[in-house]
């Protein structure tokens, strides 16, 4: 049976010759991988599954195994590019047990592997490691010396092969199709559930053979004084003249995302939004143009905060970060950020969702673009929206 | 400003006074509580913020703290019933960072509560727990006890308020709606995920004035063989003659759920498909009969079973878990579980998704209900959907 894994088996070869030369400067034998996005990357796992424990085990030599539980093991055979051998699973009754731990299970596998005094890199933040998994793994192996491996997968993810920049490229259609429909269906009286349910059908829709997966982080649709905060969903209120409603939203192309936001002002907005709307603005393609091989992450945050500083307007923390494979709950590839503190130096191939969104006392403005920087000159915006605060009389 | 929080004060503080003597049997001075679904439990907190670390505090008096990044303080302020000095946020620049950790601000914060010397429960096995957070907090606080109070809270919500069964009712409602679309829906030629959008779109469109909100766990419609598989999204690919496609789906009302599953075949089901539909039938109604008060939870399991073991099918594992409030990545409450091995002895108000799918080598048969364990005789369904195996040819 064919597998559906969605790249060539000589890509992720390649990815894991590289897990693997990260591995060896880290030391490790051996590293077992937690994070969904990263499973996927080595492997093709694909499936809702990671509410349980689950994750692949990456040596020095040969496929990686994807463990996880029994009942998703089809799951496995279904999607990852490895023989069934390297696909295997602990019973139901470690589900949630009180009393045995998956984990358990998983030692056993290790030590089969010879790694019961090897040095093993585990991701220690990672939503899906918990602590107790973690203090049980520990015990389970005394002789082996767990070793914080958290994001080194992750980094090995920040140069998107050109397989890769395709996918994020059909992302950016959908997303085109999905902010499209928002700014379209927004007005007085529009239920914020009833915009979010066109959202949802487009971009699960998707555009033309290219279908719409799951968006790792659902629709953030915030209006008015809620839109003051950054991570509110929605509810079934109406949308009212007189506010401002901020749509931070992601067309998904295979698990591949390319986050897109603007705001749409019903009525007329008042003069001091339209003054930070243009400084966004102008801040925004200084970013972009900050956003060059051989600058770095801070280079563009810099660009941005220099334009605000000159318009009289605070903006620190992040705006900005890796962007590509991801499940839920967050579509950010959680290595370089976008601010003042980040060092990355920028390649040709990395891909980042630039968010310099402003958040005042009474509203927010969020305009955002996803970004691929180039071999030469500035950044591309990957989505073709018109870049402002959208105005709805 | 009115909080949004959507149950009365008295009931969370009823909930908090719950929580509480779980606590003192504990012999605990605190909690520090990282479930999404625990945190909105306790204080309404409500936003798609969990990609970052964030949690309720609760002591032996007074109303709890919410405790996240601080641009989150807003979406807090905004959701939480208790006053705003109540909600406390760390600085963004803790936020996946490699030098600071932002377990390094709460354990400051438990600190100016009095905690350093304290009996402090947290959750090992939480996704929003992560190992190093637990490694963090624990070098922070050398004077502490940290104890693992994983689903202390959960526990706690195990029987149901009224207004949480007329949430839960809502739901249903919405579920309903959405498995007649999948079964309406379901043809020969459609897209999957184009039948996936209807599905959203219509969850969250909602019943009239009751808004559907997003479920934890996104649409399961895996057809033919991926139906072997339990946890399989969906793709592009036409639904075809001869298979048969099973639909995991759940309205939700104000973050609560009432999953549903039915199976559709498209075409004339096999023999053993019809065999087995009929075992799954007599099973699910000898499960409900046995679902009513003073049994136990392994007494559903064990009728399906037995039921199972007179036609000669095996299944083994885990067919339910309670049901309610939840986030993703999961929407059951990681309590209780339908299985042999649990003991939980039913009480009215207790909610569930009993779930004996059975997934066999070729195809699966997912036929599901959300049941309320009432005052008196057997289990309430709560959707009102036929139960057999959907033939369309």
């Amino acid at each position: 049976m064919q597998s559906k894994a969605p790249f060539a088996i000589a890509e992720y070869e390649s990815r894991l010759a590289k897990t693997r030369t990260a591995m060896a400067k880290a030391g490790l034998d051996a590293i077992f991988v937690t994070d969904p996005s990263n499973q996927a990357w080595l492997t093709g796992y694909d499936g809702w599954s990671f509410y349980v424990h689950q994750g692949v085990i990456v040596t020095a030599e040969g496929p990686p195994i994807w463990w996880g539980r029994h009942m998703d093991m089809l799951g496995g055979r279904r999607t990852c590019w490895m023989d069934h051998a390297q696909i295997i699973g602990y019973g139901d009754h470690f589900v949630q047990s009180t009393e045995i731990h998956p984990m358990q299970h998983l030692a056993e596998r290790l030590k089969e592997q010879g790694l019961e005094r090897a040095r093993i890199g585990v991701e220690m933040e990672n939503y899906y490691y918990s602590a107790k998994a973690h203090a049980v793994l520990t015990t389970e192996l005394p002789n082996a010396t767990l070793v914080d491996a958290t994001a080194l997968v992750n980094w090995q993810r920040l140069v998107k092969s050109d397989a890769e920049i395709g996918f994020i490229r059909k992302a950016a259609l959908i997303s085109e199709k999905v902010i499209q429909t928002a700014i379209e269906r927004a007005a007085p009286g529009v239920r914020k559930n009833d915009l979010v349910a066109d959202i949802m059908h487009v971009g699960i829709t998707g555009v033309d053979e290219d279908w719409g997966d799951y968006p790792a982080i659902l629709p953030l649709t915030p209006s008015g004084l809620d839109a003051t905060a950054a991570h509110l969903t929605w509810d079934g209120a109406p949308m009212k003249t007189g506010e401002a409603t901020f749509f931070e939203l992601s067309g998904c192309y295979r698990r591949y995302h390319a986050p897109l936001c603007r705001t749409v002002y019903l009525g007329t907005p008042p003069d001091d939004m339209r003054r930070v709307e243009e400084a966004q603005m102008e801040g925004i393609e200084a970013g972009l143009n900050a956003a060059r091989v051989g600058n770095r992450t801070c280079d563009i945050a810099n660009a941005f905060m220099d334009v605000m500083g000159k318009h009289g307007i605070e903006r620190a923390g992040r705006m900005g970060y890796a962007i590509g494979l991801s499940y839920p709950p967050d579509w950010g590839e959680r290595t370089a950020s976008i601010r003042s503190e980040d060092q990355t130096v920028l390649q040709a191939g990395m891909t980042f969702h630039f968010m310099p969104a402003l958040w005042m006392d009474t509203w927010g403005l969020e305009t955002t673009e996803t970004i691929l920087i180039r071999e030469e000159g500035a950044a591309e915006t990957l989505c073709d929206i018109e870049r402002k605060l959208f105005v709805k009389d």
